[in-house]
């Protein structure tokens, strides 16, 4: 058995960056890595341009924490968005999709996270401060809790409720229940339950 | 419903250029392009560094093809390597393969493609005139072609036969059969026909 080992370290580097992304190997990090080096040199520093820059000018609204190009967040800045409802959110990828459904038209609080003590992320680390901040201003009606249903999420919302009901505004949360298009059958107890025990009135 | 478009043309650049990856669609793109976004700014300018220098600073070796971080390959200038075999390969991802094997101590020869008229490759677009002048020098004496099973393959390794029988070498051909570890039920007939035509002195 001849084993040695040629690798370049020029490639070797690449596929250590490749593989940092999540769900990709370092298999498909060398594919990856020997697809870009079979691409013309522009489009490779195209490719990296594009990285570079995303992360070096792209702002985060200070209000929702929304990102945007520019100074004015698009969501705060929509004159035709109804101002008296926020919608927490954990990440910028909620709000893609919220937005994606086409139901929502109010405006968001992007936490940045949720408290996770394992993870040591604390109320101190999330956006918390930054919504008692647009709460005090007296505007905001309506706080819409869209966290997910983990032990994390609940914890969350727990403590966004205790946080929030200092202020005149109705707290609500997004319905949970048994999804479309899914089987009773295969529904776990838990979401079935609740979706018996949340039913609502029939409108045919 | 409410449906606007409030995408940021920096992420949506981004998503645009991940997505350009093979086997990467705009759901992943968009994934990875929030992960980079998430990252301290060193680690995504790391990343795309990475990328770009990749392009950039790696050589190819004019005898071989194969890739190398400075003028020598490390192939070609390894002096424990057998100089009178060259193995013909289609890609720099195939050298990699069979190095993993550590059953192959020639050299190589990267044709860099495989002959396809569909997709407008002809002989003039391999490194072919490069192998007829390596073998020119009359330090070769076997070539062993190692090229895939495909029309493509085929047809380039008889074009590949034509030209070097010219040359006083042996020219070889890695063996097919079937893979160990598969069930002889689910190999096709054609690869379980020839395995049965090409059995070999059984080594116990």
């Amino acid at each position: 058995m001849f084993r040695r080992n040629y690798s370049s370290a020029l490639l070797e580097e690449a596929v250590d960056q490749l593989s940092s992304l999540p769900g990709v190997g370092r298999r498909t990090a060398l594919r990856l890595a020997l697809h870009l080096l079979g691409q013309p040199r522009e489009n490779v520093d195209q490719f990296a341009g594009a990285l570079t820059r995303l992360k070096r000018d792209i702002r985060t609204c200070p209000d929702c924490g929304m990102i945007s190009d520019d100074d004015t967040c698009p969501v705060c800045g929509d004159p035709h968005r109804d101002r008296s409802v926020v919608c927490v959110v954990e990440s910028l990828r909620d709000v893609l999709s919220i937005e994606n459904t086409g139901q929502y038209n109010g405006l968001y609080h992007i936490l940045g996270g949720i408290i996770s003590p394992i993870d040591g992320v604390g109320p101190g680390d999330l956006r918390i401060r930054e919504l008692s901040g647009r709460l005090e201003k007296g505007e905001i009606s309506e706080v819409v809790l869209a966290l997910s249903t983990s032990m994390e999420g609940e914890t969350t919302a727990y403590f966004l409720y205790k946080q929030i009901s200092r202020f005149p505004v109705k707290v609500t949360a997004i319905a949970r229940g048994v999804g479309f298009g899914d089987d009773l059958e295969y529904a776990d107890e838990l979401t079935l339950g609740r979706s018996i025990a949340n039913r609502q009135l029939f409108k045919p």
